[in-house]
């Protein structure tokens, strides 16, 4: 639907149209009762397929707060797993008439772009999968904001586990965007994956660098601390940070626990960190706020909670005032969004072969039955190609055109003639033949 | 409590009753934000003994867009089993201050009838087992009356599961009252059941012919059509058709996914239809508007939802403004209903023997320690006496009179005499002679 | 927080503010949609980690008819389970922006104070496992007070489970508190347990009398009648009673369905009290009103739903308005009561030594890992000490202090001089030496 704005991902957002959610978020926060006519008469639909009470709630508060109603239905996968409707049939029914924002939380990558593909109300991603939660990271963005001021240049230590955290891997490419410094100090083993680090690299211009962390004291060392700073001027911060390495003073310290329940079996989790007074007592982490997304479990010690610092409370309440911001802007109620998204990366159907996309959680697999597979692609020199639906990178073995029914090595220059739209990814060999392709050399020019 | 409407039976509604609904769901269609002052400080309970997401979010939209509030329940039955509490008790309490109207869904049939008898306030039923559904059928009526501008005398094509359907059954009646003309197009082994063409003819004065299904083309070739006509005037209907058995021309054809949950084991799907575009290709069928109550499975394929005649996405929006006229309207915001019901159906209690329903899943035996068992008198020549909660027709074998003590055949003549409040239904000789009944012969007279 | 009111115990309220909450009620009951802007754009937060359908719907119809707005967790348990937040966390939470207000059931004793200490907004016990349900007391007083029009001198018979009935001691020592008599009629088996004829005797000033009960006709046979009447001026109650003991006129009879899920295994049913109108049938007994807290089983017989002594269901409908009454005040929205609570028992922290409570499912044991044991003294001499959280009796063996280092007997004088916050409660002698504590005889005199 064309004017139609949804929340699937934090790039849906400018950097622009997030600062104004914020001043919003500020406006609200500051008489959280003062707005309850704001959404008088629209409905948001509480679509959970997998439970998340504490998200929900936030969601809900921040509809009632604005004068909005709520339907609910809490635990949508036990309600309708027996009559089995797909996600794309649920989107079109709540859109109809029964509300008027849906707020969807599914087990599967994609699942609320596939939603939002479909709906004819505005969908806010409340967490697909392991994917984005682009809520909580702007939640995460707001609590730097109110209590820096600004982003920019801020240097941020994300700690614990950076491997299976969608929040940090969120966070860190929306700081990136913001031109804040990034600190990363994992627990040995939760290290963060490379894709990420390639992403940052690739899409953010973020280099990481080897960082001198004795500074951080206690807190880095059972970890190896990486530097990650804008090496060029991003098109899209607005700031970049000139500083070297050494890391003299923290903004902030964004702890997070182990997502035990997205680790593979055998993750050790006998050296995790423990964020206590002690952790926090080197002179550069003397200003540092301390951000965890809760809830926690061991690894933020309870002695911490009366330190001036501990804001973790705090962040969690505020997520209710950008909530509000969110909710009130995609309903039309505030001015803060464009009418159109300023990310423009066109999403292709796969037109043919099977679907390219590996992740067996991505919503193209899970409801493969329903759900046509889609693309984008990253980067064309390299090519870079990933999932429509959960982002996840597509592998390249064989690449064909489907206009010249030619297959390329993911490697060669050819394929830069090629049109984004015409792309087809080939498992191997046997499939090129199958569907008709030829291998693109002089051999096999008409001949 | 007189004066007290509910909407447990699509037969609580005159037509007259039902065209005014209409009419105000229709206005309520145009602009689904406009009344949220008409229902403010109202409450609705949505108590669910069995998921049924979508009608749950369905009626508590409704109320929301009215302006009332919501208190939910959705699923009652894993919550109260362990206190056992009856459904009569649960009635009383939640009506006393709780709710300005009660939503019941409920898996026995006859649920809802019997919460009625208890409330205080308006009870709807959403839903009772394999019984009615009324609101459903409402909906479904109300697309046909936007999409054709009215009900009389059209053609519409039933087709898929018409034996263990629910919403097909009383769709059926209600076309039948309204004068339209009902082709059914079963899947092999799912045809429509006697009882309900034996209801269609003696209450309806519908009478089932062999139609000629050539017209239809490929959706009729798996099947074997039968078309249902209004033969004489019927009291209630408006107008009726005198047109020949030739299938001409389809208004709608109202597709049925197979009730495989209430299915018995052994049920054959492999020859379920489906419905796509080839199947709709015939000219008969070129201006009929495609329904489905949905969730949807394989019956109905994802190609015809771009086609202009699928309106089922509509229709289940369509239930949001219909669902707002009758909570609006049995909560005395909207004047489309008579004080009284039109169906003056006397129900009466079993006053002698065991309860004579045979319907196992019916109310009055699920909760048998708590429901006194009624009856109601269908027919009194021949006798047709059904459950009062169930509609299930109770089996006749001897029936007495409580007065004479005498029983009869129930064939016999002398029925005729006895009051329909009098019947008492005996299992056989010797529940006669243990509750003192003797046969009715001249031989048992007085002699 | 200071001026920050609770429910938790019905001990937080003033006799002067329950009259006062009775006072707003009736005036809600007069007409339930009179107040829909009360608390406009104020929410409660349900949060129920055990099922309970009831409270919840009379809760959330409450805000609701207050023009509040609610969120639910109708689940706690399941659904924050796997992620293993602490109560005291989720309270710091919800009552961080999400709500206004927090509704809490929960499992665990005590659960609803340890959620008041951490809570920014005023928390409602809405029952925490066996030991509270002030919302319920107040409900059944207010029962009282219309119905009779004052609570003093009133004689009232308590029937059923006085074993295991959390209602029922809550209920007792509020009467207790009023100055009303009560008669304890229990089924065999579950007599009032000594430790609440223990608090009703120390705290209440109440004296249990072998009452004569004959003129309680059928309904005593079963059963040993226990007269209990303030035998000194109370200091809190406004008028006492100086009839004797034989029991004239009951004003009401308060029946208890048995608790089996709180019961022993073994507990024995079979002589369970069955209340009908035979057992209503003495002269004592005639304008009894009968109450019962609802559900009900067998002990309740339907064939006295029609009689108009029964209230239980006007009984269940009144928890609305009553709830009202207390959702309004703690919100600030109703002058009905004290910026400080009148009770001023203090809470002191156990600062040595393991938990001292005793009951396995007090939230300081349930929650062991996050809750700091406290203790209350609910009498010097002799010394009697509670449980801060869950109210059952700390067993004293060892009491020593914890600035002279010397440990007392229990009986001891000695004890005397200690201060209530200075106790600390030693399991045995080698705790004791563990811990540094020396016998307080003239032996461990400085010597």
């Amino acid at each position: 639907m064309p004017g139609l704005r949804h929340l699937v991902s934090i790039d849906d957002l400018s950097l622009d149209e997030i600062k104004k959610l914020f001043v919003h978020a500020r406006t609200f926060a500051a008489d959280l009762r003062a707005s309850s006519e704001l959404c008088r008469g629209m409905i948001a639909a509480s679509l959970f397929y997998e439970p998340s009470t504490r998200t929900r709630l936030s969601f809900e508060s921040a509809m009632l707060r604005l004068g909005g109603g709520v339907i609910t239905a809490a635990d949508m996968r036990n309600l309708s797993a027996s009559k089995g409707e797909s996600l794309a049939d649920t989107a079109r029914v709540v859109s109809g008439a029964y509300a008027d924002i849906v707020v969807l939380r599914h087990s599967s990558e994609g699942a609320a772009r596939l939603a939002a593909q479909y709906s004819t109300v505005p969908v806010i991603n409340a967490g697909d999968g392991a994917h984005e939660h682009p809520t909580q990271t702007l939640c995460d963005l707001y609590n730097l904001w109110i209590e820096r001021g600004h982003i920019e240049g801020l240097d941020v230590v994300l700690a614990g586990d950076l491997r299976y955290s969608r929040t940090i891997h969120s966070f860190a490419y929306a700081l990136a965007r913001f031109g804040a410094n990034v600190v990363c100090v994992p627990a040995p083993g939760f290290e963060m994956p490379d894709y990420v680090l390639q992403r940052l690299r690739e899409e953010f211009g973020v280099e990481p660098q080897r960082a001198d962390a004795k500074s951080l004291g206690d807190l880095a060392t059972q970890s190896d601390a990486v530097y990650l700073t804008p090496q060029k001027p991003h098109q899209l911060s607005l700031f970049t940070d000139a500083r070297g390495f050494a890391i003299d003073r923290v903004d902030a310290l964004y702890m997070t626990r182990p997502q035990t329940e997205r680790h593979p079996s055998g993750a050790q989790l006998e050296n995790y960190l423990q964020l206590g007074r002690r952790e926090l007592s080197a002179e550069s982490l003397r200003d540092a706020v301390v951000m965890h997304p809760l809830p926690r479990k061991d690894e933020l010690s309870e002695d911490l909670d009366s330190d001036p610092r501990a804001i973790y409370f705090k962040q969690a309440a505020r997520g209710v005032p950008i909530r509000m911001a969110i909710l009130a802007s995609l309903l039309g109620r505030l001015p803060a969004l464009e009418r159109e998204p300023a990310s423009t990366t066109k999403h292709h159907p796969v037109t043919e072969g099977a679907n390219p996309c590996v992740n067996p959680t991505c919503i193209s697999r899970t409801e493969a039955r329903h759900v046509p597979p889609q693309y984008r692609v990253s980067s064309r020199h390299p090519l870079r190609v990933h999932c429509g639906y959960c982002s996840h990178a597509i592998p390249l073995r064989l690449v064909g055109c489907s206009t010249t029914r030619h297959w390329h090595d993911p490697e060669s220059v050819e394929l830069r003639k090629v049109r984004p739209d015409h792309l087809v990814f080939l498992a191997d060999l046997a499939e090129a033949e199958r569907l008709g392709f030829a291998p693109a050399t002089r051999a096999n020019a008409p001949a």
